[in-house]
């Protein structure tokens, strides 16, 4: 038989997957010897159990319920019904992972017609024995029975507007027991039946109305958006009820054990007289600041301190702690790790340390790695962004803040930069030859594409604030305008866009620049002495590299070498090549981008100074490069002295239907092996310049999308010849080393073989993602909606790496890759190289390095330096401790 | 001491490990008592040991070589160096696996400055003596010393060019020998040394290099693609050289024991007098029939006739025999398995059978199993073929022969076909709306498109003649153009297309009706009791599932239902359902088409009599079915009551950058649960009406792309609630099963979770081999040109299941859903279903049926027969013979 029910004494803080997380810290509360009311928790299995059952309540579980009330009524002497001690419970939800508000709760549970008067004799209280069973009548109705609160609110604005008042502490007890006989008559008028009088059925009834919460819409959306498997369940607390609410030595108030805004190492807290918690976090009157409680009730200031004090070096963490006073006397209601800003996050690490609380594996285990992400860029001012209400909410694409005039185009972008303005680009989804526009604007919004769509994307890489898949937005990029819910807007009116939350504003809003403070640095260097991966940056331009580099990336694990075409007169070059009708014309285009393409590399080496660089050949499809507006195209023809009918049938050839499963990546190269010679060309080169400079190179040529050994094998023959040629001729000793991504499913299958021809391996788990899943991350926004909502997927795959399929592939190709050839370098580079979830993966395969955008370098840092920490060397399995050799 | 040599008549074609397989097959014929040149095989071990003692020649092992060459030398009556009677060999490699080209050989060694002489005397042909020598002088200095070629042929070119001729065969027995002098020099100026002049020297110095060749950069490669294990070695074999090219009473040829067009049960051949093999080969002369044979040498003529039928017998199949006659006396230099056409096999097979040369299991296996296709289709007459010049090539789509007037659209192609005329229809590719004019058409032609392109998988379900991914055709649809290098055809001229070969000619030419033989009848017959795997056909036109039916089929594999919504009158319907701007609108339309898919479920249920139908739920990505034509559009727009600019819009907001990784397979039913329903509810129904008929009804309703099982758990719920619904309604028992289809990689990693909640699998190797590379079908055509050329790709993937990779993804899904789900359904339906390779591998792993298109029935049937005779279910792993339970 299992055990579905533990008293409060019989659990512990370690018991949260069975106890969830207020359960479970009530009992190590109660352990501690704290002031906690009695109670009991009703496991997470059992609300498994209630499912599986088709929502009922077994006999095994009801009997345990039944013999842990008897123990609480033993415990606290009190007796549902009695007519000397009533027991009242609170009856609440509590999952292994903190969901707030987003399951419910019943209060004040045990009362009835009977009780209320045994209370308002025990408490001398008549107005709060009704007050309290009016509020559980309303509560009950709501919860358990679905009834909607209006029904009884609407009592109490009748009473008030009868009585000619406006607080609901204006009624007496008369006026409350006038609406509570209200109450339970609107109750018996909609469901047919008299309020249950009986406190079992109440407990019961409102058990299983908490096992059904946990499947109630916010909260499945709740935990969609948090990444909770919908199988955990709740638990649920059945606890002794309180009251803060019986005249003025009582109260209620929340308090942080330190400031969870700054950081600061003060208690930091609100509490109410004569109130309960509710009336705390309703707000119906504002509250006192905790420092006040030192005049009211000095006694109960000092013990809260203590225990404050007490549960944080118990927990080991900043606690954020309910607590209610009842006649003088001091209950904790919850304690839990409290919710803070990223800076008050760095501040109490760092000082929790400094006070030997805590080592600084504790401290970093404590930092939310991806909330750093907000201290790397620019924030709207609190106070400003309070005052602003959204017009639309897309995609936390990119983070930031950014404030600017609106434009369709890079064009529109250059000239009214040029001007000396701010832009917003705004546009349906941006392509390839948007980059420039993207790289002088403040902001980039998009109405189509996902979290790593090509919008997504260089974004990130840029630092640049982006909303995508805003897809209440109708953009018209002829006509310049774009359309929210009917209203219009025009080039040059003002956006605000909030990358760190997908809100789209029409409103100027003050921004603050980022600013790494000390405790930052200080996080960030213990981060770097602990974790075990390498952390590299997705980079190609030299500022990005630099900034990357400052961030604290040991190196680039992917450069897009088609990026540095983008800019106007390259790009001009690029596509004359593109087109080329022979390979003459195409080697003399070539000839022309070597020199570019090496300077670029050129620079790229000296400021990483010996830290190794991966370069990727050219990988997207050629088509992506071609003129969209039909002056650019004419411009083009006339270039390439060919009229443009001929240029658009050209360009017509290079169409594709899926140009996500056709000519690219490895493709491009071994059709036009031209091209890989020239990059290999201009990657050796540019190495042998800046290695006579005296600074140390280390570039590793990659090999884009293959699906086959033989693919591998062909380029790295071109790609060593060329290399070895170049050499021969300058005369220069260097070494470099070739590899592959791993992003199709079929590399990942047949790694052990493809290592053979392969120095590294760099997953890129973008496409193997994509094709995994058989979804384009161009394509997934609309269908990922209606699977959110229809609770199929729970997070975006693109966003967080899928552990059990994708996750599968990289696995046995990782294994099977260091068979094939055990001194294989491993690193990822997809997207998820700054996800913290997808860098455990990496560390527990005992990678070399994850790789992404600059900016998430500081994440990446901290998540790889988490995972070590988590699961360090010696827990790693047998087979994989020996790697890297 | 280890035996490391063997004289031919030691072994026996049992020994290939030891004497590789070329040693093996010569020992076998020697024991036979046939006519083979005397020699000996050094065992593969031999190699082996020359490895291990650091690329020596161990003094046993050159102990063992000089007594088998004395043993020789006694055999032959010649010796080495002997100036009366020189003995002459080749060292030729021969492993364990064949590896063609991938190593060593040497022939003519011998030779020397004075053996060459005597050569010259006894064959009293001078210029065959020098000729022999400097051939040699060439091979040995290539072979054992790494010395180029050009460096011997520049002074054939030489010799050539000062005489003002062209061919090697205008040079006279002086010119040779001079050629053989400046060739000795020219080795002694490279190798600094005189050319070896002791045969004894050269053959050792030949047997290292074999040996030796066993690792060279191509050998060592081969075995890794080919998974042969390095440490196997090869053997090497020694023969004494015989010559056809001695004179009158001297010939070479080569001979098929059966006539291998026909099957005709006769010595079909040919032969040169005074020639060597490779003479015939290269038809410098034209040969004489095998038939002179009897006039010119009656005896040769009757001993090779007896040996022929010998070797026959001994084999159990139709050989090719390569020959050479030198003074009279009949050599045999090789025997193998002759090529044959369709008709050719079917006849021989029956035929040894019938003779008691070989029973029904060695019969089925010599027919392969793909040249059936050739049977089932019209071909052109072989006569009017050959004298045809194609005009282009593209791929061989779908076989057969077609003649008929060209036109470029589906309108056109009503309007001749209704005029009487016979059609072709040319396309730059199909999309589901051309299958209107497909239907009709005699032959499809594409300018784009692989062999699993829209064009070949719709016509190969027809039985259509097609052609497909012919890159040279401009074809402009618009202009009503084609242009194959520079030559224009326009609509109604005539065009010829060989579905088999993918020839596409601009005369009409004779074609031959398909007329199933007797012998092709009994061939199936003998090949549906043998096999263990069921065979189904992928149709869902009731005329597609009758013919599968009448070629054998055992139930249909996969309808797709979407095909069925094309004819005129449906599309119209089915688009305003596809573009309903509400539920309700989509549902009023979804009813419309439901009569319509039922009564076509009926027809198939009423055909199928109780076999299995695995209906499969709508597939493509909507945009598929809209219409292309500013005509229809308008018609729609009318139809729909919406103006044309409306229309417009909606139908781009369905577009998508890669349709085949977008809104498609459960996707569609996932955000449009109704069309799931209207399906489930026409498949129900129909299967309740055929029922009451008293007809047998087994309907399968499987969901496409699913990539995770709560996509899989979400449609299973709809489509059991409906079919409850209705079965309860009608008050009918009925058998149903739902399962899915594996064509995500994602999905076929993890099967053991999926298989919960499916019946069967289907796995659609289509889909899985797309996702798998990378590689859409659509877009493969002019990568996988490249990739032939340049030897990266053997065979299409879409063509022939890759085994190493897209295989893998098969076995895991099929082992762990079997996991998942003991009694599991697992068949195969992709375009792989018919091709014998992946037929076999759904045989070893125990699947429950492959499904093809009806065409390929015949070829998939004959293909199980092969994968049980060569792999009977006692062969299978214990853990497999279980299934399917």
């Amino acid at each position: 038989m299992k055990k579905f029910t533990y008293m409060f004494e019989e659990g512990n803080a370690g018991m949260k997957n069975l106890l969830g997380g207020k359960g479970a810290n009530l009992a190590e509360m109660r352990g501690l010897g704290l002031p906690v009311p009695n109670g009991f928790t009703i496991t997470t299995e059992a609300c498994l159990d209630y499912y599986e059952k088709d929502e009922t309540i077994s006999e095994e579980l009801e009997g345990q319920i039944k013999d842990l009330l008897s123990r609480l009524e033993k415990e606290t002497n009190k007796a549902f019904n009695s007519t000397k001690s009533p027991l009242l419970v609170s009856v609440r939800s509590g999952a292994r992972a903190s969901m707030p508000g987003m399951m419910d709760t019943v209060l004040n549970l045990g009362l009835n017609d009977k009780v209320v008067e045994t209370l308002a004799g025990l408490t001398s209280n008549r107005r709060f024995a009704f007050d309290s069973y009016r509020r559980f009548i309303m509560m009950f109705s709501d919860v358990v029975k679905g009834i909607n609160k209006d029904e009884f609110e609407s009592l109490m604005d009748a009473a008030k507007q009868a009585k000619g008042v406006e607080e609901d502490n204006d009624l007496d007890a008369a006026d409350l027991e006038k609406v509570t006989r209200q109450s339970l008559a609107r109750y018996k008028e909609i469901m047919g039946e008299d309020f249950p009088q009986d406190p079992y059925v109440q407990l019961m009834d409102a058990v299983k109305a908490v096992f059904r919460s946990w499947n109630n819409p916010r909260a499945v959306y709740y935990r969609q958006i948090n990444n909770i498997p919908s199988d955990w369940g709740t638990a649920v607390n059945i606890q002794e009820m309180v009251f803060g609410n019986l005249g003025n030595s009582s109260g209620s108030g929340v308090a942080f054990s330190r400031s969870p805004a700054t950081g600061e190492n003060r208690i930091y807290g609100e509490f109410l007289v004569n109130a309960q918690g509710e009336d705390v976090v309703a707000g119906v009157r504002t509250p006192m600041d905790w420092e006040e409680m030192k005049d009211w009730m000095p006694d109960v200031y000092e013990e809260f301190k203590a225990i404050a004090k007490q549960l944080e070096n118990h927990y080991g963490d900043m606690q954020d702690i309910e607590f209610t006073i009842e006649k003088e006397k001091l209950y904790l209601l919850q304690t839990r790790n409290g919710k803070r800003t990223a800076d008050a996050a760095l501040q109490i690490a760092v000082d929790m340390v400094e006070e030997g609380i805590i080592d600084k594996h504790r401290a970093l285990m404590q930092i939310e790695s991806k909330l750093l992400d907000n201290l790397l860029h620019p924030s709207f001012e609190a106070g400003a962004l309070k005052k602003a209400k959204p017009i639309a909410k897309g995609l936390p694409a990119s983070p930031g803040a950014a404030t600017g005039g609106l434009v369709f185009s890079v064009e529109a972008a250059c000239e009214a930069v040029n001007a000396g303005k701010k832009i917003i680009l705004a546009c349906v989804e941006t392509s390839a030859e948007d980059i420039e526009g993207m790289n002088i604007a403040e902001g980039i919004l998009t109405a189509k594409g996902g979290m790593t769509s090509h919008a997504a994307v260089v974004a990130r890489g840029m630092g640049t604030c982006c909303v995508s898949g805003c897809s209440s937005l109708r953009i018209n990029k002829e006509a310049k305008v774009m359309e929210v819910q009917g209203k219009r807007y025009r080039e040059g009116d003002i956006i605000s866009l909030d990358g760190s939350t997908g809100c789209v504003y029409d409103t100027e809003i003050e921004t603050v620049e980022a600013d790494l403070s000390d405790v930052f640095t200080t996080v960030l260097s213990w981060a770097n002495d602990i974790r075990r991966l390498n952390v590299r940056a997705n980079a190609d331009k030299k500022e990005d590299v630099a900034k990357a580099m400052e961030l604290g990336a040991g190196g680039i694990g992917l450069c897009r070498t088609e990026h540095m075409f983008f800019a106007k007169d390259r790009i001009f070059e690029f596509r004359k090549m593109i087109l080329a009708e022979d390979e003459a014309t195409r080697q003399a285009q070539l000839d022309k981008l070597l020199a570019i393409q090496q300077a670029d590399f050129e620079d790229i080496f000296r400021i990483l100074k010996g830290y190794p660089a991966t370069i990727r050949l050219l990988d997207p499809p050629l088509h992506e490069f071609l003129p969209v507006e039909r002056e650019e195209r004419e411009e083009l023809a006339e270039g390439m002295g060919i009229p443009l009918d001929k240029l658009q049938t050209m360009m017509r050839a290079l169409r594709e239907v899926n140009p996500m499963l056709g000519m690219r990546g490895c493709r491009l190269a071994i059709v036009f092996p031209e091209i890989a010679e020239m990059q290999t060309k201009a990657i050796i080169q540019a190495a042998i310049t800046v290695k006579k400079e005296g600074i140390e190179v280390n570039p590793e040529i990659m090999v884009p999308l293959v699906s086959d050994i033989k693919e591998q094998a062909y380029l790295r023959k071109i790609i060593d010849s060329v290399a070895k040629q170049v050499l021969a001729e300058e005369n220069v000793d260097l070494t470099y080393s070739v590899g592959c991504m791993i992003e199709t499913p079929r590399a990942a299958l047949t790694s052990g073989e493809i290592a053979l021809e392969a120095d590294f391996f760099s997953y890129g788990t973008n496409d193997l993602t994509q094709m995994g899943y058989g979804l384009s991350r161009d394509d997934a926004g609309k269908i990922l909606d209606v699977y959110y909502e229809k609770e199929i997927f729970e997070t975006d795959p693109t966003a967080i790496l899928d552990q059990k399929g994708i996750g599968r592939m990289i696995r046995i190709s990782s294994t099977e890759g260091r068979e094939g050839k055990p001194e294989i370098q491993l690193g990822i580079c997809g997207e998820h190289g700054g996800e913290a979830s997808s860098i455990r993966l990496c560390h527990e395969l005992n990678f070399d390095y994850v790789s992404c955008s600059p900016y998430r370098v500081p994440i990446a840092i901290l998540a790889a330096a988490q995972a070590q920490i988590n699961c360090p060397r010696e827990y790693l399995g047998a087979d994989l401790q020996k790697w890297p050799l």
